[in-house]
């Protein structure tokens, strides 16, 4: 029976003057941060910043490259050729990486953002992309994925690392697939509920899908979002839950 | 008496489907490369293919950051504080050493672009936050700097390895400053005058300045310019000059 | 005496996934809107609704162009060309002229925004070059000068209507330049007093500089800001005491 | 039988520092030219001088808008709502409509950009999206349409005037959609061929399809591109050929 869990979190999305989220407060309930690198949102001074406080905070970096679409925040569709797509994931990952050689800290993982996250659930050559992207510059840097995803597939089958990743906040299919958000029970809000559903996951493997049936899973990271008010306030009872069960929230390489 | 001489010039300006400049065939003559790093030209794609011919050629390969600002090609001065001045030019050194990662080779130098340059001729904080920025992340990465500028003056103070830098088609004054542009004579447009101006600067250690006076200088690196017809036919009779004169064509590290 | 007095303010300052301000509640309280146009800040579809929302509320609507520089927000400088500044003026009046046309509003005014604007206070050539750019394409369109300043003058000089414009916040010099933020009460952060600053300008004419000498002046429209919730509840203030002194709120051409 | 045709260009695609086509030459040989936007290419400077070359040579001025992807030069898709496109649309029509009113030319065209006009061959929603934006700010403004193409459907749908265009150097199928670029015989490079071509439609309406069928057409302009020196070679045969043929180019509202 695992004993401790990741809780990542998509962190330094602010660009220039435009403020999002609540890092410096969200942070101190995480064990790891997803880092926007300039394309999608994020700039060089908000990347420097974000990775300060991850470090003050014992707090794993991953990058979190994405399109280039600031307007539409990397989240429509973009047709991208592979080698573009790729050397456009290698340079996010170098812009980040300098941040964290600046503050002493080891990058711990890559995850890709939005759009460029979800193509890869399906799409078998965009994960490859992504897969190979990393292999070229860090073999070593585990990937955050959706269990049974293309890109889950990918880096099993060509030895990049992987962590499987959970939403708590979302209901799955049977088959592992999210539901998406038109339908109805797709989004969980209550904060109990999705902490009961976190903790029984982590202490017996297993999560309920929508349609009633028991699906095995060994998470080993969750995806909480800290953009919002209520979003922080998750974040707590998470937090607060899980160390009541006796689950310690520590990065995967902690 | 000198023997060797290093030929540097800026390639990797392309944008997306905008070519510019001659680069496979310009970098066959020179020793040193500065690659634009995706803010005031470049993009990953281009940074990808201007370190792989790099390598293929034998050709030092140099961090080339310039201003966010496509627009201007980074020639415009743009007000930036220092925090984001530093974090913009450290964001731009980490997307290139990736990419130099990715092919192998190790880098180089670093070369400011534009006015990012030009502002720390006689600007002593912006000199400052350029050499405080290599520091903080590559403390042994030589920066090309003009002799007796401030960047000049600043690495040599805080120990940052530098190389000093000649324009061999720029007349200079007298205090090796660069004529400026606006003024009759400024540049040289004969190769076979600008190639015996470096021939003697190599080989004897002085220039001569605009108002006749010879003034010495210990210049390791010559900047060319390689965007046009004339100017790869200059680089062309520079290489050519040189080596009759039994002068190498290397990096300064070679 | 004057009874009537227009406030204005900057508006449609998000982009894309970034919201900035608190549009729909603070346009109810104003009578002029300065709409971003998509260079430092907004994007096509908060512009539509922009000028939706000022046409719902009777406002009037004005162009405010800035620099090309989001991350900058149009506040840093940039050094640009007679021809490019002029192009980039009109370039942004002709995008927001549109959304007017498909509201079926007409265009009220012009503000140029941030450090565009800065710079027409001293620099005459600058301020030529805004003034040309209204004239060559709206000769008729009013714009927002600071009394004074180089942009005052040009307007009056080359025959482009003007307002003049007061900051009803912040501390003016006897000269009527406005007291640097950086100096000590340059910002007036009390509403009740900043009424009293307003009321005292339109019913007498006249406003306190900070060294206690009484500056005569026609301000005719006051800046407002929106953005926090301290700004809200100034235009609160603002708005009902300019009321109870039987002031009436109105555009200049209402 | 008619006896005049019209032939666009797009041009105006040029980029601060970046030069693109071959615009002052190739303009003296059409009768209309699609300007870029500012969005996936050109900038407000540029955007004067194509507005201003146009009416010097007496030809029509259009204006083409695209995706905001610079670095994608617009060609590749982007999947983006209903009313950001709209206003996306917008926007960049007032932005060249303010640089027409200026040189005191009427706008006489619109034509989508890349794959912002391929997604509206055949896809319904899309071409209803252009076409209300069209409709939304200059009702009647005529639209180049491929004939058949879903957007030639809505604009006659709808009443948006439309003009039916023809690429003389691609080859058709016999249901007139364009044969894909990856197939062999797709693009035509023979100058006189082409020629021919045009001239066989115009005065008899027909062209062949690649499978040898007849097909009949009306088409009103012909797209010809200018960013190369081969194709400006194949401009110059055409318009000889036309001439001497007897067939006037003339833009559609000469």
């Amino acid at each position: 029976m695992k004993k401790t869990i990741d809780l990542n979190c998509d962190m330094g999305e602010s660009f220039g003057h435009y403020k999002l989220g609540n890092d410096d407060e969200v942070i101190k309930y995480i064990s790891s941060v997803n880092v926007a690198c300039g394309f999608h949102a994020g700039d060089p001074n908000i990347m420097d910043h974000t990775v300060k406080i991850a470090k003050e905070n014992g707090v794993g970096v991953g990058a979190h490259p994405g399109f280039p679409d600031l307007a539409g925040f990397g989240r429509r569709n973009m047709e991208i050729p592979r080698d573009e797509l790729m050397n456009m994931i290698i340079y996010q990952i170098g812009a980040l990486d300098i941040f964290c050689k600046k503050h002493g800290v080891k990058m711990q993982h890559i995850k890709p953002h939005g759009n460029l996250n979800n193509m890869a659930d399906t799409d078998e050559q965009w994960a490859v992309n992504i897969v190979d992207a990393v292999l070229a510059v860090k073999p070593d840097l585990p990937i955050y994925v959706k269990p049974h995803s293309e890109l889950h597939r990918m880096a099993e089958k060509k030895g990049l690392p992987f962590i499987l990743e959970i939403f708590a906040d979302r209901a799955y299919h049977k088959d592992f697939s999210l539901v998406s958000r038109r339908e109805e029970g797709a989004v969980i809000s209550e904060p109990e509920f999705v902490a009961d559903r976190i903790i029984t996951m982590v202490t017996e493997g297993k999560v309920k899908a929508i349609t009633g049936e028991e699906i095995e899973v060994n998470g080993e990271t969750i995806c909480v979002h800290g953009d919002t008010p209520t979003a922080l306030e998750m974040i707590k009872v998470i937090r607060r839950r899980l160390e009541e069960a006796g689950i310690e929230v520590q990065s995967p390489f902690a």
